[in-house]
């Protein structure tokens, strides 16, 4: 992985991904003691970043590989990003989603002409279910972090990060990043590295799926014990990537923690300050930016949205929980 | 007025207007059955469009002039707009503003550094307190939308509209605009007049204050009868103003008239499929767009969310009656 085949990522996303807006509030600011930057991927394709590694890896298919269809597995943001790259190629997309995903993306991911497979995360075999449509339909596997390009793709958000700071007249910061299995994370530390070297990568992640966290802390790949699913349902993946950690290690941390109290906290300051809207994975960094600045160094930080797709009761709830601060 | 004084404003605002995103969502185009581009004007500083006019005037006024401070009349989102561009001068700021706007808009006006001086709508006389203040202090009253600089600067949203739709392809498009007082309707249609001739204004209004639709029809500017204050209360002016109202009847029309709960409806949409906060009357010209497409002409349709600065619990209720559409 290196930043010309994020350059290339770029070039193939041109005129389909969104140049998402870097926006700030001065409320933000104070709340942070200082300045606020929000790269706002809620207003990606889709609702969330995972439009860009999608496109990015469906695009770089040999075109007789394409044809015969993609498969991928997620719990709903992956899943609409893969969805919508076949559909504008006008080749088949099967998603294989928990039952318990929320309501939402499972609709959308339908909406965007996938097929869309449920399976019961107590009682199936993800894999098992997945192998077999792969290998009956010839469908190309595109994986959520652990793909080169897939990562190329998300490292598009880093160019843009680094493009937009610079304009603000701003080299160096520290970036947050929300963190699952680490493409986004991993692909802005190497877009950074190269295009704003000043600049420093912090994954944040939710109370009780903080292994990226500890693997940053370890050395190595350390795995999530709980198997629960958590508030934060974008970003609760068992364990870093094996393609995403070594660059991370290199690049990026320490990491960041936040409650979902925060997390909500922070829905609720990107619906009154941004005119935004946040999922809860998607507003953990906001939440370590506003609520973690011990935690954090220099006059500026940072942090993507990285999603917006939540169902209403969720919002509705964080509104109401938090709304008032 | 014309299109030299709009790129003027567009030069002072280089830097500080953000350029706000053109965005769309496939599911918005089967709602309405066509094409939808959607101004995201609530992503504009301190939260709608207003930010333009207000940085124009203030930024236009000659030194001296401006040092002595400014006045302005305002529900909330001028207010909000000259707040910021007052302070970002360093001159002082006192608004004026009725007793029952918005919470939101009055302590947010606050933060912003002006000096808010609230009044009784029924027992007192604005202009009065106005005229007192001014002669005392030697404010320049800023106008919300009867002043070419004012115009002008909303005009820049105009500019914006052409160039984006461009890059899209797209020439010939309706674009339905949020109307009050006519500034940002009339400001638009200048610049696209000169920028995207295959353009057509259409002002989009609530039910109940439809004075510019009215007015359009009649050839002359007739007046809303209430004076009930509606939900859309950013844009319940009493009459189109005198200097705007001769340019929409020359470049705009026929209005369009949506109800509340379509405003509401609206503003549901928005959150699911855009990831946007928008209020009441930053809405109207979507739900005109979604909700009466038998008025509209053409493949694509263009509207503006004009702001997004919405009490909690008026947001709550939109998605709560609305959201599962």
């Amino acid at each position: 992985m290196d930043i010309e085949r994020i350059e290339a990522a770029a070039s193939r996303l041109q005129g389909h991904a969104r140049v998402t807006p870097l926006l700030s509030s001065p409320f933000l600011d104070e709340i942070a003691g200082r300045r606020v930057l929000v790269k706002a991927e809620c207003l990606q394709h889709t609702g969330s970043f995972k439009y860009r590694g999608a496109r990015s890896a469906v695009s770089a298919l040999p075109d007789a590989q394409r044809e015969t269809g993609v498969i991928a597995f997620s719990s709903g943001n992956h899943a609409q990003g893969v969805a919508l790259a076949a559909k504008q190629f006008g080749v088949s997309a099967v998603i294989i989603m928990p039952a318990d995903a929320p309501k939402m993306k499972i609709d959308n991911t339908r909406a965007l002409g996938a097929e869309v497979v449920l399976y019961d995360r107590a009682t199936e075999d993800r894999d098992a279910i997945g192998t077999k449509l792969s290998d009956e339909r010839g469908l190309t596997l595109i994986r959520p972090f652990d793909e080169p390009e897939v990562i190329a793709g998300q490292g598009t958000c880093g160019l843009e990060i680094a493009a937009q700071a610079a304009e603000l007249g701003v080299t160096e910061a520290e970036v947050i990043v929300c963190c699952g299995g680490g493409g986004l994370t991993s692909g802005i530390a190497l877009a950074l590295e190269a295009r704003a070297p000043g600049m420093r990568v912090r994954p944040a992640e939710p109370e009780g799926f903080d292994d990226v966290t500890r693997s940053l802390v370890s050395g190595q790949i350390e795995r999530n014990t709980g198997s629960a699913n958590g508030l934060c349902d974008a970003i609760v993946t068992p364990q870093p990537g094996n393609m995403t950690f070594p660059i991370m290690h290199r690049l990026c941390g320490p990491g960041i923690v936040v409650t979902d109290d925060e997390a909500q906290r922070a829905m609720a300051q990107a619906f009154a300050r941004l005119k935004l809207v946040a999922e809860p994975g998607g507003a953990v960094a906001l939440a370590a930016a506003l609520y973690h600045g011990d935690q954090i160094d220099g006059d500026t930080v940072i942090c993507t949205i990285s999603g917006g797709n939540v169902d209403r009761a969720v919002f509705l709830h964080a509104l109401a929980q938090f709304g008032e601060e």
